[in-house]
């Protein structure tokens, strides 16, 4: 939605915009491929080829979350519209309505045994010479790439804030459990290697949070670009931290942890998944690594 | 069966150990229970009293893997005959048909999302006035424990053999798909992150693999009370270990790892609940360094 | 010097507060000693001993920072004053010159190899019958324990702050050594492993130091009470967050990094000792659990 | 001495191995350079150059273990014969008297504070037109790579076997000290952090002497490059295990573990320092990696 408000037409918006904000329709964002590592833009295979009045898409694509809801009525697809473009210029995006002909959504994709039905599930879709109006086509041809950045920044800060609520949760349901769990005769709040757990979370939490509230206060105040290394920075530490509590809050626990009866191996699972959310970890690391030794390379210069 | 085979009366051995060698019935072991710390074998809340001729058996058990399958006929139940007996003593076993009255088979249980419905789930039981003839008590009143730690050693380096069989899977399956995968130009087996996994996964492995040997060679040589130390040992370092392996197979396959299109993310959630079979981590690292710590008390008295 | 600005009398800043803020003397804190776990104030074994107008001081302290150099003119010494007392009205603070009979400055104590001498070093003092005139005694009897807890917050925040520059110049270190440094044709800071422990710094960093902010303001609005869990926490995160880092600098400096020719193995030394200051990190993490608990105990009450 | 014994010739064995195994003199071996990263051994400096029938040495070299002692008569120099051979053919060994004229000792080098002078310290050692008869050469010219690698299996055998020993004695002194130091109105062997360490340590050592013992039977077995993976993984792992293992140790004496009072922090500097021994533990990982990847890459050829 954000992102039709932002680069949509005014066309684009009646017909799209406004049934999403209505609540009439959903729609979702597909990006990740199965047969490339997404985490490099470059390499998206998806195609988007101008054929007279309309676009051609032709690809697979996968983890479309919120697609397996009948009531998602439309799809932001992210191709390839230049492959002979340098390659941040390469890539559009466009909107297909869920019943054009030649797209199927195949099948839902499982997180840890998840299949996440009740938010809309995670998709993996086809893509068959499907046509659409080249009125269809958000922003300009090869400015995929930049309307994915721009809309990077506030999807991540949105993740890392719900995280943050869902260990604040878990630590909260760790207590309660440690205080109410009696093993060896005394609850499992006195044994030193659960307090050390519960010790050790709300330390890590108030470094994460603080650090989530500067970054949200930097995109408000200086921009996405400029708070560039703090995105990436949480983007790299939220999931991490937040997977730990949760590991620890289902081992205070036991079996039952693991199980439908709690939710925290639903949340680990969610957790463990956005570590690979706009490409794994190691991406992110490598890319703020470079920003810290550029300091230093300009001063060799 | 290697229960019965062990403890169980020649007519228990024929009427059930027969036809579970046959493969014409299945049977589960009832242990955990929902509401309390079953690491502590004392807890134990269900009840199995005398009755004339036959037992009473009253209580909740859950993650009794096995009993969702309509073909497991019979449950080897842990319960309390005599609450005021020493700690050790209050509990026994006794076998229970499936289906005998005030037994029911409630629900399965999931672990992270997995049902596990293909190996006969985890379900949990509700026994509500379920009465058996007096004979089907497996060994003696009071010997539950006993024969609960008798099973256990067998028990849990099954457990980690079939977890070294993953870890040298998750780790072939890393380098097949590092070798595979490209991103930025070169597969990411060129990554000296991937590299820094694979490599400490088999150093990993390699001393984890030694030490189950051991551990076995010690059981068939010692028996299981000479190689406690060690039944310990891989119970707290085997399913760590490959869950560490598996989170890094995961991130080298990306999104597709977490999902049903690989076996990795059911592997980890089996490794991951490992942490918990037979009491949870904590409770053996407390015993072990009992163990450790107790001669030199020795040598102070 | 704070501690006699804010609890000396006016006889006592006199004589010892205005040479020190002049620079002519120095002064130590003896605390800490050899044959108790000083972490638990009720430990300390050091008696001080009204008799007539004076207090007898006997006891061992170790480990007083500065003690060495021979400016040190006058000392703070924690000692007990009334055992049979609650446990937190046993202890008082007394001023004792170093030049006071019976009082004797044994030997440095090295942390890792250092002695530290350029600072003062680190001493171990004995205590035989030293006599000093009532009015040294700091505030009133049996309010030591509250006096060093005064002190605790402002002392510790000084050292997270030193130990974040410290950060930060280990990270600058790795940098450039990273792009100095060529091993198998390329500068080692294009080694995807370096490049991690340069992300990861900063990631750590960045979380630390805003926690660090949060505390002094805290500690400036709300007081040293209101900024205990913080207090407590910056504690527990900074000594092993920066020791990481250090690890990793020295890592990436090759067998120089350990020796007299960076400082950055001295740093490392000097950050892995702050995880005893006033009490190892297991003490503080057991009290922030504890704090985190009362919350959900009172709901239970 | 090892190393005369194999790849000397008659008359070097005769003119130092022989005093060398009497004890009347000592020898070192001059491998590591300051300038340059060691771990690959095409950095290699320091020049040996043939000037009719003598060699010509310059370099400088660091951490020459043994070296401050007067009495290491003799030194082992790896240097540079041929820089543009192939790169495993360069470098070559030779014997130099420390009489010898231009070869000055010129410091000691630290390992965090300490000097190990009783061991005979890590020198700096300058080489300014040191000029050795032709015959010191030890085998042939571009033979210095190949006698390394003959020589590292044995070197890190014996570095992880002591450590391994250094390992147990870490273990005791945890034990006997937790037995031993009360806080808080019990002994600290009863708190479950410190109790999690014990039984962690014990898991940890079992694993990895399993894994020395392995290599050293490979070793003489199948030889040193049989066992290539084996020395690699001890390599890897013994330093990481035991410095951790050594930390809690340190942990449980309270600041006097850091001292000179224990043996436990000079200890710690020497397992950190086995993190660098030929070569960064980033180098030995990287190769392991290699290895384990080429099954896979021939699969695919």
């Amino acid at each position: 939605m954000e992102l039709l408000a932002q680069f949509g037409t005014d066309r684009q918006r009646e017909k799209y915009l406004e049934p999403l904000l209505d609540g009439r329709i959903r729609s979702a964002f597909a990006m990740t491929e199965p047969d490339v590592a997404s985490s490099d833009a470059t390499n998206i295979a998806t195609s988007i080829v101008r054929d007279g009045d309309e676009y051609v898409v032709n690809g697979r694509k996968w983890f479309i979350t919120g697609a397996m809801n009948p009531g998602c009525a439309v799809f932001i697809v992210m191709g390839k519209t230049d492959p002979s473009a340098p390659s941040h210029r390469r890539q559009s995006m466009i909107l297909v309505p869920r019943d054009t002909p030649g797209l199927t959504v195949r099948r839902g994709m499982t997180v840890f045994g998840y299949d996440d039905a009740d938010h809309g599930g995670h998709a993996e879709m086809i893509f068959e010479d499907v046509r659409v109006p080249a009125d269809h086509l958000i922003g300009e041809e090869g400015g995929g790439f930049a309307i994915a950045q721009a809309r990077l920044g506030p999807g991540r800060i949105h993740h890392c804030m719900r995280l943050i609520g869902i260990a604040e949760r878990a630590v909260e349901m760790m207590c309660r459990r440690a205080l109410d769990r009696t093993a060896f005769g005394k609850p499992i709040a006195q044994q030193g290697v659960v307090q050390d757990w519960i010790a050790e979370s709300r330390v890590r939490i108030e470094q994460l949070r603080l650090l989530v509230l500067k970054t949200a206060w930097l995109m408000d105040t200086v921009g996405n670009r400029g708070a560039h290394t703090e995105i990436q920075a949480i983007k790299i530490a939220t999931p991490a931290t937040v997977e730990w509590i949760l590991d620890k809050a289902i081992q205070t626990h036991g079996a039952g942890g693991l199980s439908q009866d709690f939710p925290l191996a639903a949340m680990w699972a969610g957790a463990r998944s956005l570590r690979f959310a706009d490409g794994p970890d190691e991406v992110h690391k490598r890319s703020l690594a470079y920003r810290e030794l550029r300091t230093y390379m300009e001063d060799r210069a």
